[in-house]
């Protein structure tokens, strides 16, 4: 995410572009898995593309099930963060408005199923694409695929819902 | 395990006994999540209580989804990697054997099903319990929960498949 001109599948200046969790609310942004405050953590970036919302990861050396391929709990994360911002953005565009035109709304992760189709090889940049498939005012069902180097090799099931007030701090 | 006697609840000697991962052999003990040689990544070490397979994890500072409560991915990755264990030690003891007699067998994951009840608060030690629910050669079906101070937070199910020959290096 250099923000130089990147290759095939990725329109010009779409690394450049502030993603969907850059809108976060600085509160929100903390996010092992998304949060641009967070410096340990993944910080994955999330960004429409027509219909759909992708990110692209390269997972770390260390981010392996056996050696030469990933874990299955950062597939889980990658795709758990993705559809939150996914969701967050689904309903944005469905009220008519993009993205940070307005305080970005918040989803937590109610449920998350993964199906690892085959093994996912560690080297190439993944690619996670999602499209909001139910969008409510409280709920929004998110489906999501994995690749790596053009080969889906995961899908996910996501349902976000809003962030309780609980989850606030006071 | 370590053929010491186990009480309910957290018995003496339990974090000083050796764990299910402790038994993979070296090339598998790699992961992320369970590996007890990835010096980056969580160590989670599970180990049989009764009926229950049983892992304790206290999540670092920067696992956080916000300022005081757990990440999913994170809940994602402990109930994975512990769901493997519990299959692997599962089989092992249905075939009579106690996980260690024998080469341990490599499980991963085919599907991961978390429901996030509620929020899971930064702080306590979590505890994840699993029970194998189906054991058959091929593929292993377990349950497990993540709790905090008592309340379970988080439930899943998750299908283990033996190691496919592909992931084997050569």
């Amino acid at each position: 995410m250099s923000g130089t001109g990147t290759a095939k599948g990725t329109p010009a200046g779409h690394a450049a572009s502030r993603a969907i969790q850059d809108f976060y609310p600085d509160d929100f942004a903390h996010c092992y898995g998304c949060g641009r405050l967070n410096a340990h953590g993944l910080q994955i970036k999330s960004r429409w593309e027509g219909d759909e919302v992708v990110a692209r990861f390269s997972p770390r050396p260390e981010h392996i099930a056996i050696p030469g391929f990933v874990y299955g709990g950062l597939i889980a994360s990658l795709v758990d963060c993705h559809a939150m911002g996914t969701a967050a953005a689904a309903v944005e565009r469905k009220a008519g408005r993009e993205i940070g035109a307005g305080p970005a709304p918040r989803f937590v992760t109610g449920s998350l199923k993964v199906d690892y189709l085959k093994p996912t090889p560690l080297g190439p940049e993944l690619e996670i694409r999602a499209r909001p498939v139910e969008i409510g005012e409280r709920k929004v069902i998110v489906h999501a695929t994995v690749s790596a180097a053009g080969v889906v090799t995961a899908r996910g099931e996501v349902v976000a819902v809003r962030m309780p007030e609980t989850m606030r701090r006071g």
